[in-house]
């Protein structure tokens, strides 16, 4: 396996007046780094998905909030708190559905109530430790999901993945994708299918991407090919990403998700679900209270602006049709009627 | 509902020289129409979907190999049986799941060997009589499986198709979207969602058009989002085409096919194939002996090269998670372990 370590999803700049993410909208074409100085620049690049997957996005709230505080010019703590809430605020309604935004934000805003009596720039500091805290602690618990879920997987199976928790989700290494990449620097030899992930084609544009970079075995499908790769038995497990994650075990994930557990179901595959403890959210009974956001229907009817949306070279399987058996089909209708497939099939 | 049947799908010229078709690849952005004048031409449309849909590719086969035969220059019936046999064989080849091509050309072939006796001209004569057969015969049995399926609906239903079993893809009405629009007639009031169909956005661009463009209520969604859509109670009834039927019931159909069967099984809504009785090959046992087509992987990794895939103004649901409950998920994996949310959530 190749190091995918030198791509950096998400980081401070060495003078710590921006936080520098990898575009993941100009993905596969460039490796492009921007330097976000201001909330509305960070605000930006979330809304706009130029840095997502929940984990990362909680990473970027946290050192963006950091960055517009040393903005702050206050006097007070007072001053200097209700200048942090107008920022907090704006970043939290950037994207309503992944819990990570708004608990790593409510994070960082403990720390500075928790400090009331530290100076301004001393509270900035205690900001700056806080954020550089919750990527460590994300990247590490990237490795320990990926060592857990290893634990069930075993050397050649194929893995289905849907969406884009992968290195670029995250610090390092991802979520659903921790366990390829772990498992890959042991030799598992792993094949890996990626569900392309419309209408944004995160799969295609970033896990293929990612994946590919990285030397694994890689093949990109449409997401209506899902059930055929399970049909043909290539597929010993699925694994995904979450955003968050109810009390009763519920999952909201990227639109598509509960398709691919209900194939998975019927294929008898397993269906692992993947994320850190900061994704779960007590709060939340069960899927039904989860808010989901809905989006911009120009990414339905017009295309990624490039013409070019994966990888060169990345693995295809391109099937025209696919076969649905008998026992799934209701009726067949025909100008003679309506049959029942299952019982029997036709007369000849 | 307004008229749909002023778009021609396939038709002769009114001087018996060319196949007219509506150039589908240029859909949504301009209703085309190609002369097709040669074999060469006939079989690129069909290759490249600029006619598709089983029945209309068996219409388009038809129309052309007499527009072939009229240019057969033979002295003999034997002269003229080769060279017809090259095209009916060139012609066969041009896609290789759908059943209804070779059922056409076999079909006109026939009443070649049945007519050996007769001279060039009437030969040509009668090809053209079968051709016309070969169409009526089409667009009746679309009417007669539309009201076969429309027994079994209900006004005001949900209707979730997949790919375009339309009027575009047959000569009249269409297979799977008959039933819509003899519904619509009767003022049923049908909500159709129409499954976008990667890789080459069937549903996007052709049934959200010619549904559209008739009035009916249509909203388009990716594939990923038929769970969705389903899970909110939304869809009654899924109805598909189909390319080929075996003996024994299973069916071949657009990629995905199988997918959104499961995904109606699971939630309880009935799965209706509809399709002519050309398409049963009972020389087909099953669905594993029919030969799936494998295209282009340009398809998947560079996008339709319009940048407007889908009709102006038709309706969106675009949301950007989904929900999966925890009875579908074998496990979730945090940093601090497997979780079974089946067995009762998590402890707080």
């Amino acid at each position: 396996m190749k190091n995918i370590t030198d791509l950096k999803t998400v980081r401070l700049s060495d003078d710590q007046n921006a936080v520098v993410i990898l575009d993941q909208t100009r993905l596969p074409a460039e490796e492009c780094y921007l330097e976000l100085t201001s909330a509305e620049d960070i605000w930006d690049a979330i809304y706009k998905l130029k840095v997502r997957g929940a984990p990362a996005i909680g990473v970027a709230a946290a050192y963006g909030i950091y960055v517009c505080s040393r903005q702050i010019e206050a006097g007070s703590f007072d001053e200097f708190y209700t200048a942090f809430r107008r920022v907090k605020e704006y970043l939290a309604g950037s994207r309503p559905t992944a819990v990570n935004l708004v608990a790593a934000l409510n994070r960082m805003e403990k720390v500075v109530l928790e400090n009331a009596s530290e100076t301004v720039p001393a509270l900035v500091e205690l900001l700056h430790k806080e954020s550089l805290a919750i990527r460590e602690e994300d990247a590490a618990a990237c490795r320990r999901i990926g060592e857990h879920c290893l634990s069930l997987l075993r050397p050649g199976m194929g893995i289905l993945t849907h969406c884009n928790a992968g290195h670029l989700a995250v610090s390092e290494y991802g979520t659903a994708l921790a366990p390829v990449y772990l498992g890959e620097e042991r030799g598992y030899g792993f094949k890996v299918f990626a569900d392309e992930t419309r209408p944004l084609l995160q799969g295609a544009r970033l896990t293929a991407y990612e994946l590919n970079r990285a030397g694994v075995d890689v093949t990109l499908i449409c997401d209506n090919m899902a059930s055929s790769v399970m049909q043909k038995g290539w597929v010993q497990a699925v694994i995904v990403g979450c955003d968050r994650i109810a009390a009763n075990g519920d999952i909201a994930n990227k639109i598509g998700t509960s398709g691919v557990a209900i194939l998975a179901r019927h294929y008898g595959i397993p269906f692992y679900v993947l994320g850190p403890t900061s994704t779960i959210d007590m709060q939340c009974p069960d899927g039904k209270s989860i808010v989901i956001e809905e989006r911009d229907p120009a990414e339905v009817t017009e295309m990624w602006y490039m013409h070019r949306m994966a990888p060169k070279d990345v693995k295809i399987f391109n099937p025209a049709f696919d076969v649905t058996p008998n026992e799934l089909i209701t009726a067949i209708i025909t100008e003679k009627g309506i049959f029942n497939p299952a019982n029997g099939g036709f007369e000849s």
